[in-house]
């Protein structure tokens, strides 16, 4: 069946519920009786929640084959924990383990010979990079792997659509009850975030971490109440690749002209204005975005409302220079933004589900009037691709992309014309992360493609001093710089399934016929 | 049947489930699968949620005859919201309305009205105090009023044991999106704890606020994602009854003593120890153990790990002189801890399900070593009645009384031996709140009684330096000062039920013959 985004769903998919996208607001006004854990009370006080070791604390949840256990990725590069628990599960012998991650990584790589095992059959994730990006492109998974959103993964867990068993949630630190916070210990990664939704609604809950601190740690973003056992390892993540994320002050001339006229876009709307809300990337470009707002906001006497997304330092130096009334953080990616949360006044912690979630009473994507977002590939239908290579291979994560862009007032997608020789304008993505229907403005070096169903938009950028094209002129300067790419050939093989934020399927991954 | 703690429970009443209570830890390691709310989601992004007024939001919420509707009593004896929205739904002409209250009192009087012409048919709540104490003493409900704990509330919402159609937070400030805090208004109240278990649970969530400010309104006590609707109303309490608590610094010599001997119990017992976590109340000898605590934590050079229950000023006062690592919040009852909330670091906002459910993975009750509370009578098997006045009538809340004692190490109930000519200590109280299995230490100013069950305090108290009496020897002291206690006369309509703060039915209350 051909979704709503032009993308053929094979019928054979369409079973036990699952439909295809049709429409980025499909779901609106969607009613559901909210999923709930299984809890075992403890009505007697008992002491310490600390168990000796993981596989204790595996033992004692009483996992078995076919169970779905989760993890967190606020370590991102630098995570220990996901392997460390996996090896344990792989030890002990289970098998056709279920993983239902925030984003993976090159941290998971040992994850690939328990996929090979089958001690691991089937993956729920927002990003699938490197090498376990790979194993999953080769189709070694028995069962395709579903890429999520941040929001979709938060839905998926609320409605029930995902149940999970058992969350394995690393802590920078926690009490013996399992109040668990971000800061604090030895390998600090600011918001837990991304685990509140795992503590809440997963039937066993563990923490682990490498700093037990005297009780109560509080405020927790992991509430003890929803913890059942507590493991201290040596060490949950490197340091120093948890916020490696090396911030430059681009010099790019490109990348300054883009920042430039996705700043001029802002600018130029109606949504510029006292208390508007933005969310931007950590990329050179964005950045430059951030820094050249800040003499328009200047001039015009007028502050953000709030700023959210992936946080770094200078999206806290205008905080804590008055510019933003409140950041509101589900992941820090530098060490500026982890040493700034909760002690630079306004910059807040709040839940993955309070972020991006499509199916709760209002996330705060939906009242963000600015986002800008980067693609691997933008189609002349708007259609973005943040998750597939132009070389088949899965090497992204729709992250809050897909969420963002639904729900921002204007949705900025920021790109350079080509990368690598390779056109990121171009007829038809290699496959849809992101619906046109949710970007209104690209931005490039070479011009600046307002999507037609935004005559408003267009309206608006007309004396605003950036070149307007359309999109059709931006895939021609692209194609005639770099050539026409040529088409990917694929297996039947259906790899993985990207899912849109509401459930519905915008998209399936095929096996690359040659993967290098 | 005659249950564990003596008393005699109908039989007509054990059905849908209902059980007797059989002992403090009788459901211990309880498994049930959490209740869950039915959502309506918003993925398309809507603006404010603020709507014109509370006849607005009670209709599009759909209520109906039958329906629950509930409301937290934060602020207390200063609260216009609960009658507000009760008078409402009056003038709409519902009937078979159902009140789940965190508590009642004097500012609800507008209530009884309302039991009387059918609006109002059922009740939950921990405090029955004033007129509508009186109106359930005098059976005007068709159905009995269920008396719940704070934490047996939460653990009713949670298992589903009753389930919120429509929830009402009334809230000092929200931002349009319903993002709540106790704290920035004009009618404040410190923390909204309580209501967080009724804005995760109830179908419709209603935000009452008369201070609407900026969005975000963060770290917020209720979160705007499980908000429907906002409604703006000019007072939603009177704030000098909010935070009413005058607190005095006792000078009764006997008040005093009691404070005296109950600090010497605890600073006798092995639980005496840096981290130790301790409750008190607000009345004059509890606030002196706080006073009296100080120069013991001062020369054995220890911290308290933290304090809960209602906060009041000289906790404040330790927290910020570095006696206390934590205030875990469930309610402020003066304005100086109003005030200190989330402004003196280590004073920290939590849910009641946080502080007392008795069947999440481990409230903080649990881990009190210590607790001084009141009585209104305590009888020879340690029995302690807090709900029902000596002359029958229901004047008084459960609150954490029961969960406290369930969870300490060591309950202290601090009283003196006779009130108004009335005995404190007697054969058999009217009704059980408290049952005598989790109370440890009886203090009077007569003298003090350790509970023969726990053999390891009497020997720790031993050399304590208070006057050791047997409870049996307080009885008769109370007796020969003000004569044995006539019996009340009760007719046989029971017009409230006693529940135990894990679900079972601790006690009956039946109508008393003379209400006077």
């Amino acid at each position: 069946m051909i979704n709503k985004a032009g993308r053929d769903i094979p019928d054979e998919l369409l079973k036990d519920g699952l439909e295809v996208f049709q429409g980025q607001y499909y779901r609106d006004g969607y009613e559901y009786k909210k999923a709930a854990p299984k809890v075992k009370g403890y009505v007697q006080p008992r002491g310490s929640k600390v168990v000796d070791s993981l596989k204790d604390a595996i033992l004692k949840c009483g996992l078995k084959d076919g169970m779905t256990v989760s993890f967190h990725h606020h370590f991102r590069e630098g995570d220990y924990v996901a392997s460390m628990v996996m090896e344990v599960i792989h030890e002990l012998g289970f098998k056709d383990i279920y993983i239902c991650a925030s984003s993976l990584g090159a941290a998971q790589k040992s994850f690939v010979p328990m996929i090979e095992d089958g001690t691991i059959t089937g993956i729920s994730t927002s990003g699938v990079r490197a090498e376990i990006g790979r194993a999953i492109s080769e189709g070694k998974l028995p069962r395709p792997a579903m890429i999520r959103t941040h929001g979709g993964r938060v839905r998926a867990i609320e409605t029930g659509d995902i149940h999970i068993d058992i969350a394995f949630i690393g802590a920078p630190t926690s009490d013996e009850l399992g109040n668990s916070r971000g800061t604090g210990g030895k390998s600090d990664c600011g918001v837990l975030s991304y685990a509140v939704v795992d503590a809440r609604y997963a039937d066993k809950v563990v923490v682990v971490t490498d700093m037990l601190v005297p009780t109560p740690n509080l405020p927790a973003g992991i509430q003890g109440i929803d913890v059942d056992y507590v493991v201290v390892v040596d060490q949950i993540g490197n340091p120093k690749k948890i916020a490696s994320a090396v911030l430059r002050m681009t010099e790019n001339p490109r990348e300054l002209m883009i920042a430039e006229y996705a700043t001029k876009c802002m600018v130029a709307t109606p949504y510029f204005k006292d208390g508007f809300s933005f969310q931007t990337g950590a990329g050179g470009a964005s950045l430059a975005v951030t820094r050249f707002l800040r003499p328009y906001m200047e001039k015009q006497g007028i502050q953000m409302g709030f700023a959210c997304g992936g946080i770094v330092e200078p999206m806290v130096q205008l905080l804590k220079d008055g510019f933003i009334r409140k950041i509101v953080d589900t992941q820090d990616f530098d060490i500026a933004s982890v040493e700034s949360i909760g002690k630079t006044p306004g910059h807040v912690e709040i839940s993955t589900s309070e972020y991006a979630n499509p199916l709760n009473k209002g996330a705060f994507v939906n009242y963000l009037d600015f986002v800008i977002l980067g693609a691997l590939e933008v189609d002349v239908d708007y259609n973005v691709n943040v998750v597939q290579g132009s070389d088949g291979l899965i090497q992204g994560a729709p992250g809050g992309h897909v969420d963002t862009a639904a729900g921002a007032k204007c949705t900025i997608i920021a790109t350079p014309l080509v990368r690598s020789r390779i056109p990121s304008i171009r007829d038809r993505v290699t496959s849809v992360t992101t619906p046109g229907e949710s970007v209104d403005i690209v931005v490039t070096e070479y011009g600046v493609a307002v999507n037609p169903a935004r005559a408003d938009l267009i309206a608006c950028l007309a004396d605003s001093g950036v070149p307007l094209k359309t999109i059709e002129e931006l895939r021609d300067e692209a194609y005639k710089l770099v050539g026409t790419p040529a088409d990917i050939k694929f297996e039947d093989k259906i790899v993985a399934l990207v899912e849109y934020r509401d459930g519905t399927i915008i998209d399936v991954i095929r096996k690359p016929a040659d993967l290098g």
